[in-house]
């Protein structure tokens, strides 16, 4: 598949760049880094990082630009996650296969390494090496921040935490993952467009496909969850199911689900038409979230 | 004392505009923003945004500017405030008299205000109504990233966080101290240099002062927790020697940590000669980190 090379060799240009962002240094406050850098380089498959560099490549904006900014937002990514982990909120041991960085190092650290990552997404995005036009950086870092905060990122994970007492409707879960999940997709796209100086329409078809994009990913993510658990316990319910968490899955069922997903990819890519055959490598993506089996 | 009015003026506007930046919301996201408005509205004596709108004066920045720049520098320091408190870390019941934000709420809900503090002083930073050139907005985030990541307040409370099992001399607890605490109090000075335009001679002469008003300031920090009680303080007292931390008192002594103070508060204010009339509230600044009792 052509999506394979292509995510591969995003993923190997925001390696390099992480390893070259987050160096290690010696002293007491090394700790705080290895951690840092564990958190970012332990694989995940940069599906942000490849966002941002194919929205950048429609306005041809220079790759030494728009890494930096696939940098930045995979440590945004990164440090979600680490936070998530912790036992005050999602308390989970594992995350891609390695233990997870509370207990790699300790609490404390994780703590302080998610707080790093987080500082150091703007730290880069704001450095002049991001773009050369200060108005272009600042609403870098404007977009990322409305996507990671209390409206965005930290809301969605905020009512994730409260949704275990809660019955939500499909508007709810929808609107959980629209902020969760989706609002750091939709600024990956948002980031080209940015430095790509692109005009209302552009940014706007991009945000369409964003944001379908990003449903669709959350809806393979529960179907996975379900069905993974059936096929390892035998039983049609996965651990969303054991904590009492209402999904997609929960709400539409295996087949709607399917099918919701199947939709939102065909409407992704609708809106990505007037870009012509520029924006392959996005409907790629597409094709490969819908797909994917893990 | 004029200190205590213009303080007060300060905090007042800091007050009203943290009320404005965080505005309480619907949904089951609140809850998030409510312990954000917790953390940030519960007093405080505002010396950073003192520092940023009494710097920014000094070149005649508009106070609309400088304001929203004190905002976001309050948000980081309450953001770091809500995470050392956490029980991974410090382990705080009490701040400001009040409980933390952990008791407060709940560990979960108090990361991610945290989380969502430090994300908005980025967003406060880098919107447009806080300066109209895009290159100070760039500029801004970036200061203000360095001196909150591992280079700076991260790293230093990581290193604080291994100090309970180091011997630290008198080099490395300087070292701790300005990346732990001096790196945003320098910030809160060179933000008015960054929103004034600043020449390069002003710029360090405000960051000299800086570096030492804030190590004085924290040699009276370890002085009230080595003298004060809880309740003059706000916070258990005769915790860093309960916690067997080397500090500035534990090495210098008491006595000789006072006359340090002293010097280094006469060294700041020699800093702020060229500014002539127009820093003496900097200069009141010196003389209330020197002789605060609480």
């Amino acid at each position: 598949m052509q999506i394979e090379r292509a995510l591969n060799e995003a993923a190997s240009s925001a390696n390099r760049v992480l390893d070259e962002l987050i160096p290690a240094v010696d002293g007491a406050e090394g700790r705080v880094v290895e951690a840092m850098r564990y958190a970012t380089m332990g694989g995940g498959k940069r599906i942000r990082p490849y966002l941002v560099l194919n929205s950048a490549a429609l306005f041809n904006v220079a790759p030494s630009y728009a890494i930096r900014a696939a940098a930045a937002v995979e440590m945004l990514h990164c440090y979600s996650l680490v936070h998530d982990d912790l036992p005050a909120m999602d308390d989970s041991d594992l995350r891609r296969g390695r233990p997870t960085a509370h207990k790699q190092f300790d609490e404390a650290t994780a703590i302080l390494a998610g707080d790093g990552l987080l500082t150091l997404a703007f730290e880069v995005l704001s450095h002049p090496e991001t773009h050369p036009d200060g108005g272009v950086r600042a609403e870098l870092v404007h977009a990322l921040a409305v996507a990671g905060g209390a409206a965005g990122m930290v809301g969605g994970q905020m009512i994730d935490l409260a949704a275990e007492n809660m019955t939500l409707d499909i508007g709810a879960i929808t609107r959980l993952q629209r902020m969760k999940t989706g609002a750091i997709i939709a600024f990956s796209c948002e980031a080209g467009a940015i430095l790509g100086h692109a005009g209302p329409q552009a940014r706007h078809a991009l945000n369409a496909y964003a944001h379908d994009l990003g449903l669709a990913f959350q809806i393979v993510d529960d179907l996975l969850d379900a069905e993974g658990t059936a096929e390892s316990i035998g039983k049609p319910a996965g651990a969303d199911a054991a904590a009492g968490k209402a999904t997609f899955v929960s709400i539409l069922g295996l087949e709607r689900a399917r099918d919701q997903a199947r939709l939102l990819g065909e409407q992704a890519n609708a809106h990505l038409e007037s870009f012509g055959a520029k924006a392959d490598p996005l409907r790629w993506m597409t094709e490969f979230v819908i797909s994917r089996k893990s």
